[in-house]
């Protein structure tokens, strides 16, 4: 019952100086450009548990095109990369989806606001990621619907990350999510 | 803020012994046969408060045309009818929605399913219902979306209802869902 929808989300994320190498090396790898997104993300915590310490999370993703998408993320639950499993909802009406997860007592801890260059290549989804006040990112990302198959999905991202000029030292792998708590709390007086 | 999306639903149930007589009233009205419905109500407690002692109520609707709509009920806040605030989504998968909300720690309480004929009548939609297990209903309804107004809506809602036939004295002030709770726990051995 539990494992008939689950996705795992296997991707490895860079914190990476620039972009101009990766684009070239995907642009000779011939790798699909799929489209410029924009996106902002509204994370809020549980009223029962904190979905820090859990590492777990609920987020409210809001598209360049207005579509809205409710996501549970559960714990991570690779090595170094960053694999958890997904449910995600399209929902047709953002105020009333907040406003309902208010009523609920979930708390908004952060927004995460990003433009994301998304290119394809063989089973990989490659994002150029600017993130507001993070700076910039390379993930790459397969998705696997199988627990088993995670070990061999997160070797194969890295041996692309490799071959796109991504080196293994600038793997970060906090979520954008986390990386903004940190600095939002340094922030602080 | 909260107000601008606010909806108050004013609403009297009546238990009816049956159908006919309501169905020829409409009629004579000129009333507008709208559609019939088939509807599946899932309804979750929440894990940080009772929503039978808050009088809330968390409900996932699936229509017989697939749709899957959630609604956050805020308590009743009329007299002798059910008036309360709706915040409601379409949602597009409902077996992600259901995991998501477990994953949150919503627990299902109850099932409600119902079959109804809804119609139309200047400003106000009336519900024949057959509730599985419950029997026979009928719902008369409007809608405002300021809390002022209320009182009046619920006295030209119950006026219908007398031009309709309904018996103030079978006014159920009851939810569906507490209905059908109260109906699990007597069989209960």
């Amino acid at each position: 019952m539990y494992y008939k929808h689950a996705v795992f989300e296997v991707e490895v994320k860079y914190r990476v100086p620039g972009h101009d190498v990766i684009k070239e090396k995907l642009k000779a790898l011939n790798a699909k450009f799929l489209e410029h997104t924009e996106e902002t993300d509204i994370y809020f915590n549980s009223p029962i548990r904190d979905f820090a310490k859990t590492d777990e999370a609920l987020r409210v993703r809001i598209y360049g095109d207005g579509t809205v998408v409710l996501t549970y993320k559960g714990p991570r639950i690779g090595g170094i990369g960053k694999t958890r499993e997904e449910l995600s909802v399209t929902v047709n009406d953002l105020e009333s989806l907040l406003e309902i997860l208010r009523r609920l007592d979930f708390k908004e801890v952060a927004r995460v606001i990003k433009r994301r260059d998304i290119y394809n290549y063989e089973n990989f989804t490659i994002y150029i990621d600017i993130v507001e006040g993070l700076g910039n990112f390379v993930e790459v990302e397969t998705m696997v619907n199988d627990r088993e198959l995670i070990n061999k999905a997160t070797e194969e991202v890295l041996q692309l990350g490799d071959k796109l000029g991504l080196r293994r030292d600038w793997i970060e792998r906090k979520t954008y999510l986390e990386l903004v708590l940190e600095k939002n709390s340094m922030n602080k007086p």
